[in-house]
């Protein structure tokens, strides 16, 4: 019944590069508790996250072991090829446990039966979900282990696409592209934000004719009027009003893989001054876009940007994207390469970005954005969507 | 332009018990990082999670400090009353920095700004987004403090709702019902599962005639045909079929306050085995709500609903519910109250509890929920949905 989403040759690569990377680092295990990279790794999927759990690999097992919480095991045949041998679940008592009982304390019994506990093993000690109480428990078990801080390690090999990768990666783009026409169609004067996001939200879900979408690992975001500088509001019953400029942030999702896309509307006619920024923001975009290549580093990118805006007078100095695909709620970067100043990260064919640079002043905002893929000799957006100010 | 969801009485009035649960721990500060515990505490919104932030209490400061993101600091200013001192942002260049530069620098400093540096201080140790690379760096950077774990010490100060909390859960009711006859309506024989999830999302942000719905703290989840033992899977492309059980679990959502919902639908004709097996849940259900008063433990519910079932043969020990409220992904639990043996909480009036029992068997499963307030004499479910198994 499994519903794994790549064959078992691609999980057998994400495996093999991983373990390259615990190798040079010394690791006798790796404990993988990023949601996304579990599902990386495995393709384990669920809505679980809310409760300790993780992959662990050793060298010397072809699979990684997952760890986690009863009910979730059938979960675990249903979206992994990982023998019975390698499922390995808690029993409820150790979720929320009123007693001292952690699901740790079972996590280290696990170590222990691999052989490791006298090992080198690596944790993702900034990752989601591992928590501070985790690390410490796991520690205490497990008086002969050396610890190791592995965050990002599974991240950085994500970074390069597959094929396969990036056909999800364009079906999401599709999506994003529906999505965005749903909210340009649904902002208008008097109606209110939450009308806004429900359309949005249908159609990503709606997807296209031919397949649906995920829920997205970061819900739509609309910063309006006084708001366009604070971008992490979320919708409310407000109606957008005559004057308001609202940006939209959205992304489609495919089998957790994302295609972010942002754009700015107006309500009613946009002020000389609003459509001159919209106008330099395009044109830092497409600069940017035209310096990403193989070869370049990824504050070559951010630089063009800058370059460009600095010729209209604007002086700004910012991360204007990252490195993004699989994710989980509540983000879908990856955290590792950033397109800003200071990251000598060479971009390689198939790396996938978001760059969402804007332009922020006392009382407004524009800001737009792209997904893109480096190509053998460029950069690739995925969604094709107008690069304009809207009007609503 | 504070949009703040409640009046200033009542976040001093949470403070106030916040800081007697402090006192009786010796605390000199409190380090509030669960985003429920931030927004119960200063009404602090956004999605901004993905970030390392918190809220910071000391006895002698009326207000807590916030420490964030600079650029969630504006969302800080709108949707708190705090002043501007007590907003305390770090710079972009601690966010995901591949310099040794970690958000949690910035959180000592503030420490040691409060004088506190020295001090005691709590620590949610075991809450969502407070990694263990948070704890071993605010510790290496203040080897004169003491550490304690807080975890849960805000969420036992939530679990009795004001009035003002319990008519966001009551709007958050309406929703739900709303949200699950849309979800009824939608699932029939060749439908794919992700329309269903549209229908249901859709629903979920519209709201009612009077106010929109925010996001949900868990999406809306739709186990269905042989999945149905496999709770936290998500929808997919798949089209129900004949024969398919399907549980649709979801919550409305009013301000972050939710008041989740499950019901079991069957496409096409249930065979007598699941109608009786639907039967006994709710039997079993109304016992347990028959059985929650004040002055019970919350065990006793469970129990309630374990000697019902067991008049019909079955035999079953489990968690049936737990108190929530206010949440934010990955969860909507306040992780304190559970229905289950051992539990011994007393139940007061304004406890409110979602209780989700449910019977599978190993083709098939049955579940139906309420989310219930204790009044002074007894239970009120918050939602009116018939508590039946459905047909598609």
């Amino acid at each position: 019944m499994s519903q794994t989403v790549f064959d078992t040759a691609e999980y057998d690569r994400r495996i093999a590069r991983t373990k390259a990377r615990m190798e040079e680092e010394g690791l006798d295990a790796a404990v993988v508790s990023d949601p996304a990279n579990m599902n990386y790794l495995t393709g384990y999927d669920g809505w679980s996250f809310y409760v300790h759990q993780a992959v662990i690999l050793t060298p010397d097992r072809d699979e990684p072991v997952w760890v986690g919480r009863q009910m979730d095991a059938t979960g675990a045949r249903a979206t992994t090829r990982l023998t019975e041998e390698s499922i390995r679940p808690y029993s409820d008592d150790h979720v929320q446990s009123p007693r001292d009982l952690h699901p740790m304390d079972f996590f280290a019994d696990v170590l222990r039966d691999l052989g490791v506990d006298d090992g080198r093993i690596g944790l993702e000690m900034d990752a989601y979900y591992f928590t501070a109480k985790s690390y410490t428990r796991i520690r205490d078990n497990l008086p002969e282990a050396e610890f190791e801080d592995i965050t990002l390690l599974v991240n950085w090999v994500r970074i390069k696409k597959s094929d396969a990768e990036l056909k999800y990666m364009q079906q999401a783009a599709r999506i994003s592209e529906n999505a965005m026409q749903a909210g340009l169609d649904a902002i208008g004067e008097g109606i209110p934000e939450y009308e806004a996001a429900e359309a949005i939200y249908s159609a990503l879900i709606d997807g296209t004719d031919e397949y649906g979408g995920d829920y997205p690992a970061i819900v739509p975001l609309m910063p309006s009027g006084d708001y366009t500088g604070t971008p992490h509001l979320t919708w409310t019953d407000r109606p957008f009003e005559n004057g308001d400029p609202v940006i939209i942030e959205l992304s489609g999702c495919r089998h957790r893989y994302h295609s972010p896309l942002a754009r700015t509307t107006f309500v009613g006619d946009p002020p000389e001054e609003i459509a001159e920024t919209a106008e330099i923001v395009v044109e830092g975009m497409e600069a940017a876009l035209d310096a990403a290549e193989p070869g370049v580093t990824a504050e070559r990118v951010e630089k063009a940007w800058r370059d460009t805006i600095a010729k209209h007078g604007v002086e700004k100095k910012d991360r204007i994207g990252y490195s993004m695909g699989l994710g989980y709620p509540p983000d879908w970067g990856e955290h590792t390469a950033s397109l800003r100043p200071g990251d000598e990260t060479v971009l390689e064919e198939n790396m996938t970005f978001h760059t969402i640079p804007g332009l922020w002043f006392d009382d407004f905002g524009v800001e737009l954005s792209e997904t893109f893929r480096i190509t053998s000799t460029g950069a690739e957006p995925l969604a094709d969507f107008p690069r304009r100010l809207f009007t609503a």
